[in-house]
């Protein structure tokens, strides 16, 4: 299997290691041999139709930060001068092209989400799919502006739209669902879904004020610089309209959830809550009428649903076996490739079975 | 689809309910069409090869409580009596010969479990296998004391043998653990198995003894007459032998499995925990080292496996995503119901596809 990897960040670099280090058991347990046979970063791409040479390629990404750097046998498409890497629509270009003109199965999306157009992730996978490539993405831009159409477009071209990294990680929460209740029904869910704001409510529940939760989360590494896509709850609305479409068969995108953060939730709220077995957790939801929603609600301590720190959960309501619930770490480089190689593989047993299916 | 059901019990009637409010759904979701066309209870049997008709079924055993009182034009093998009920032998006979002779492609077998020689079911279990016929069972015995003979029995004869509802109730933990982590490994898992003691322990948290913590389990109808293998740890043992097998791919049964139940935990115990954030569960594991145990052991408060009550929850240790919890209502005739036709929809995928995998 021959993948075009495009983001060579800690998700993209945690999928080469985990691909060198599982690559006979992979082929022992799944007959698959998944090469990359082209990675792409900010900076510039490495190329080897046999495939590359992982060990190198993250050698050379861990000495000059670019696999721009990669040399193997002269197949090379060359560093790009400084020149050119200002140049925005050269790179865009060469995107394209390699998906387009580079010989592969499967394109891994991994670049960064964007939410308020989706790309550069729109366009990759658009292309991939136009040019008959499955697509594995872990990137929830795409999906959150247009989860509907994508689906349509992969199915209309006959090849699969695999997305399990953008939920929970390397929590198989959307497998969960998908497969594990057959012949039953899920009537509705909820889940906390972002670990960093369930990390600073988690904190305040130990009498933190939000300020003093968030900057002990940026200095943990939990909260990105600008984290307002995680408080404002743009991150858990994002995962919410992937799981409506997927589970629920919903055609909905980011413009269909009601959505509100953790910003107004004070110290005050969640002391009150406590007095009573409560805590407040940022909760998003599809309800038996399948409305959407993310918001601050107050929740009882004994529920399954209610974990700590940075831990996504979702509980599932279905009509014969009751509520399920899954917990797991929401987020990881290493977790989250764990979730690529998981639909990498569904993607070969269709290849395989001579059917590509959504 | 044709099914022998043998055991007409809460799961039995339940899964007739099912079959009966789900059909169209089932058929439109899944192509398939199961008919019953055998269900024998303890009193006698009632056959119709087309199908029988189970709204009549379930009111025959509701008003008579035996299906042998079902009449179905004429299609009836006769009322026992009493005499003949008293003969086991020839009641023993009669199943052997109907999973022999009437015309099925699966057994669903939901006698009660028995783990002292796993009978009936393992007699009903084999002969099916035997005779060419894919094999569902809720019965856990038949599993725990020779799982993997019969699962290498079931390979040699070519058919499926399932048992989603032997662990779990309806949550779906077997499943889980064997579809939703392709390409990770589990390296351990520890969980709790058995709701009655689960309950019995959460009451004693809050005070009660053990014996005024299990007189309210019985009058609730969570703990049986006779509690003994749900306190001694057998119930817990049994699932943790099938997880084994299942998951694992260890081949085990009950005599590998070093187990204590709750029977010595005192009140003083639990609260001396409690006051150090933990509680005492009783947990089956199986370590790295795949040393099998179910013992009392106090857990952190905030674990997601700490529930309470009657719910079943298990970690999931995995190699590359961390730790999975999988929580959910561990017993109930609808929720176990609803796990064999989860295995149905398994074995006739199996079956279209012209394989029968175990």
């Amino acid at each position: 299997m021959r993948i075009i990897l495009v983001g060579f960040g800690v998700v993209g670099q945690n999928l080469a290691k985990l691909l060198l280090s599982r690559a006979d058991d992979i082929y022992v347990r799944y007959g698959m041999k998944p090469r990359l046979v082209a990675t792409v970063d900010s900076k510039g791409v490495a190329i080897n139709q046999s495939g590359l040479d992982l060990q190198r390629l993250l050698e050379v990404k861990r000495l000059y930060g670019t696999v721009a750097a990669y040399h193997d046998d002269g197949k090379y498409l060359g560093e790009q001068d400084t020149d050119a890497l200002e140049d925005s629509k050269r790179s865009r270009y060469r995107v394209d092209d390699i998906i387009r003109e580079i010989d592969a199965e499967v394109l891994v999306e991994a670049t960064p989400t964007n939410l308020n157009d989706g790309e550069p992730g729109l366009s990759n996978i658009t292309n991939a799919i136009k040019h008959g490539r499955n697509v594995v993405t872990v990137n929830k831009g795409p999906l959150a502006l247009a989860m509907p159409s994508l689906l349509e477009l992969a199915e209309y071209n006959g090849v699969m739209l695999r997305f399990s990294g953008t939920v929970g990680g390397g929590t198989p929460i959307l497998e969960f669902a998908k497969h594990c209740l057959k012949g039953d029904r899920i009537l509705s869910f909820k889940g906390i879904l972002n670990g960093t704001t369930n990390y600073i409510l988690s904190m305040m529940e130990c009498g933190l004020t939000f300020d003093e939760a968030l900057a002990d989360a940026k200095s943990k590494g939990y909260a990105e610089a600008d984290p307002r896509l995680d408080i404002d709850g743009f991150d858990a609305a994002a995962k919410l309209v992937i799981m409506a479409n997927w589970i629920m068969g919903m055609k909905v995108t980011m413009k269909d959830v009601i959505f509100k953060g953790i910003k107004d939730v004070s110290l005050e709220d969640i002391l009150e809550a406590k007095e009573h077995g409560k805590v407040i957790k940022l909760i998003a939801s599809c309800d038996e009428s399948r409305r959407l929603r993310v918001e601050p609600m107050s929740i009882d301590k004994n529920e399954p649903l209610c974990v700590n720190g940075t831990l996504n959960a979702v509980t599932f309501t279905s009509e014969h076996s009751g509520e399920l619930t899954v917990i797991g770490k929401g987020a990881g480089g290493m977790e989250t490739a764990s979730a690529i190689l998981r639909d990498l593989i569904e993607v070969r047993e269709a290849m395989s079975k001579g059917l590509n299916r959504n």
